[in-house]
């Protein structure tokens, strides 16, 4: 990592997903402002994952922004709503957050231009996905846009743009990219409902996808041993 | 206000644009949900007038959301940088507040998708203004593309649109305006960097095109009695 580097913010959730993109973004020479939310979700388990994820990326910094999603609610993951189990499958589920990576990217845009970097990096995934609106590429592509007019680093001709590298990529996939960073899935945490231990539920959406990209590539998830 | 009628979500920041474009919304038919951010302004003046505000349009419901850009900075707003003095000039001050409508436009989407509003109401103006680029029309409609992208009610083709009504008026239409509609613009605020005792500094950029205002538009500002 040296000064003349191009810098890169990356979301950072705690999951796998957010991981492995950041981690790829580190491969390919980036700089890295780790950038992580305090907002409501159900369980706080997930920042002590992203701290753990940001220092194992050895990014420049951490911001944990907190920003009270929980006062508007409308998801199971920052209202008092049950966690679907065993139910995947089409449509949008309960556990979406309304508008959620519109609103991450747009903080994320901030900071990039604060910092002065070049992209964004979010471990978005529209194959082995919940159908959340947020992660498609139109969306993303729409997002640069608002963002290329919106800020003054648009008007200078140095917008962000977005690389979510995982977007077109199956779980087991991701799950083959962070073996080959050595990422320790350990200390990713994907479970939507954790019991008060940290244990994953094994159940929600979020494990079933985490199991299936396991149990696709091969090896075994810490978390489950 | 009737069950029926059609909601919207409206950015309230205690100035009297905000105020204004709120009550054109009133005015239209519209219940309103108001919408305030705790951002680590430089000055929470500004939330004691967004109350205010809320309580004269009879907003349904006023959400103030706590959001650490202070985190972030960049900006004479939210940093410990000076505030420009009788500088209204061309080019985009350090009062600018990387990708503010953005992110506030993001939240209110989520916020609107919550309470099922079709239209966020946000008082941008692009005639008297400090060059802001989130205030300009282009901005406004490439935000719509990407929050009917990034969300379910996007999915579901019932994505808010932005309702911008000060983008092409004056500053003295604008105090007119609030003028007809009764508005009182001694509950508001504008002023970027107000004395302890809150009375409003007269040199800034804002405290300029509001004195602009109302003396192109005839009538005394409360405020500076």
């Amino acid at each position: 990592m040296f000064k003349n580097d191009p810098a890169a913010v990356c979301l950072i959730s705690g999951g796998m997903d957010s991981a492995v993109a950041a981690g790829l973004a580190r491969e390919a020479g980036f700089t890295l402002h780790a950038l992580s939310f305090n907002y409501g979700q159900r369980h706080r388990l997930e920042l002590r994952s992203a701290k753990r994820v940001a220092l194992w990326l050895g990014a420049l910094d951490h911001k944990i922004i907190r920003l009270e999603l929980d006062k508007i609610g409308g998801s199971a993951l920052t209202a008092d709503l049950p966690v679907p189990k065993n139910a995947l499958g089409p449509g949008i589920p309960v556990t979406y957050v309304p508008a959620r990576n519109l609103i991450f990217l747009a903080i994320a845009a901030a900071l990039a231009e604060t910092v002065g970097a070049q992209r964004i990096v979010i471990g978005a995934n529209a194959i082995d996905f919940s159908g959340y609106p947020d992660c498609r590429p139109e969306f993303m592509a729409a997002f640069e846009a608002a963002a290329r007019l919106g800020t003054r680093a648009g008007t200078e001709g140095r917008a962000p743009t977005v690389w979510a590298p995982l977007i077109a990529l199956s779980k087991a996939e991701i799950v083959r990219a962070g073996q080959r960073l050595g990422l320790d899935f350990g200390i990713t945490c994907s479970c939507y409902d954790p019991a008060p231990d940290g244990r994953p539920c094994g159940r929600c959406d979020s494990c079933l996808l985490r199991a299936k990209g396991f149990a696709e590539a091969g090896g075994a998830d810490p978390l489950r041993r």
